[in-house]
């Protein structure tokens, strides 16, 4: 069952890295000027900024009409030894003083993968890790969202590459501060997808919905998404099974593409919000 | 359970395409000469060739102590238009005369995949094209092995993308004609991977063991794969698992790799008989 069209921009929230050339300021006044209603802030718009300045950035993105959904990205917790894994605990710890500074509700989780840890050590890894965590996320009030990445990525960003593993790892941590954030570039292969979608729903863990487009051929592994309608995502499709699963979050555009960041954003936004009614 | 470590070449095959600029005398005499035993010939290696020529060119491989491993490589069933699909059918029909003239046991099947065809339906049209052969199959006592191909090519290439979906159209077709041909670079990643390994075996589908290695970063989604040690494959953990399920052929090298191509193919297959024993 498809999703019906979408009508209007209530649910509609943008990556700031989907128009990584604009400041974070940038964003929030273009993406409010145009009507769009949540932004996900990535760790780079922040960069410089302590927490009072974060907490001023919060103010001004809801000052502008604009919900905070996620900040992206933590994670990254497998590692080779014992110093490493701490380190990514720190660099954790610091984005969920950033996301409560801000105001965000949840952080978004690459998980992580390192050649040489065998898959199921990363995913070992990656559970601890969370876990460790979960004493801060839950005092900060800022769930941490598990990001399943694309089988591609095994090799060295996430050994967490499907729905069903996510979902696997919310189930064994039972916390309410772990979840799960989808994104259809991921997953849309999966012919388990609408099973795990009710499943994730159904452990009350289906946090997020990223889209973009798959091209064919894909010039670059990372940085060739396809805008909504561009690629072979069946978007409406999958969004249909989100909605039926009980979801009403946002809609988030997250579109990495050198051939979309080498132009205009101003451009790219316009295409972006034809293509969210169009194609999504 | 690991495999045991690998001692001679007798079980080790390699794909024409692997030294794509060797003709297909080229490799035969080369591999030979380097104590390999199995050869897969690439469609490729063939052009130009009547049945007559194919038939002479397998007596030639046998000659030279080799065994024709499979022919590769038939499938692209999906198409837009029935004319689309009957015209894969046709080459695939030509695939298996060839297969027969070689004196190849099996053709391995890179499904297909086409943008704007929903999976699902790309799933019937490879099943349904899959059925329609297996008279001409079992005539020519030729096996089609379905070969699933990783999720980053179920865009434009494949359809099955797991070895589980590739089990479940064995199951579906229930013929001895039918089976799978398991590639570790598509494979790797998968969490049920040795449990569909078992599920294959047991099906009587476990016809062919393709092995290389995954890079990170890789350069390009098609021709950038590696040497077995240079990626984070566990090959001889996944050998282990293909062994206890009951598996004698062959494992067999089939690189695709721009950097690998544009060296001496002498030097190539030296580096490939070496890391065979070491890291396969």
């Amino acid at each position: 069952m498809s999703a019906s069209e979408l009508k209007d921009f209530s649910r509609l929230a943008i990556h700031t890295i989907t128009t990584k050339a604009w400041s974070l300021e940038e964003c929030v006044d273009r993406f409010s000027g145009a009507g769009v209603k949540g932004i996900t802030v990535w760790r780079q718009a922040l960069e410089g900024r302590n927490d009072v300045a974060i907490g001023a950035a919060g103010a001004r993105i809801r000052g502008a009409g604009l919900e905070v959904v996620s900040l992206c990205r933590g994670g990254f917790f497998p590692g080779k030894t014992e110093a490493d894994r701490t380190k990514a605990l720190d660099d954790n710890r610091r984005a969920i003083a950033e996301a409560a500074a801000l105001g965000a509700p949840l952080i978004v989780l690459v998980c992580g993968a390192v050649p040489g840890i065998p898959l199921e050590e990363a995913r070992k890894h990656i559970a601890d890790g969370i876990a460790a965590l979960l004493p801060e996320a839950s005092a900060a009030k800022v769930k941490l969202s598990i990001e399943p990445l694309h089988p591609m990525y095994a090799g060295d960003r996430s050994a967490v590459n499907t729905l069903g593993q996510a979902n696997d790892i919310v189930e064994q941590l039972r916390s309410p501060w772990v979840g799960v954030a989808a994104d259809v570039f991921h997953l849309w292969w999966d012919p388990a997808l609408e099973a795990e979608i009710a499943r994730c729903a159904k452990l009350g863990a289906l946090d997020a919905f990223h889209i973009c487009d798959w091209l064919s051929p894909m010039a670059d592994m990372l940085n060739d998404r396809g805008l909504m309608g561009e690629g072979c995502i069946p978007i409406r499709k999958i969004r249909g099974w989100v909605e039926a699963a009980g979801f009403k979050g946002f809609n988030e555009v997250e579109i990495f593409s050198q051939r979309h960041w080498a132009r205009d954003p101003k451009d790219f936004l316009k295409d972006i919000t034809a293509a969210y009614l169009k194609h999504s």
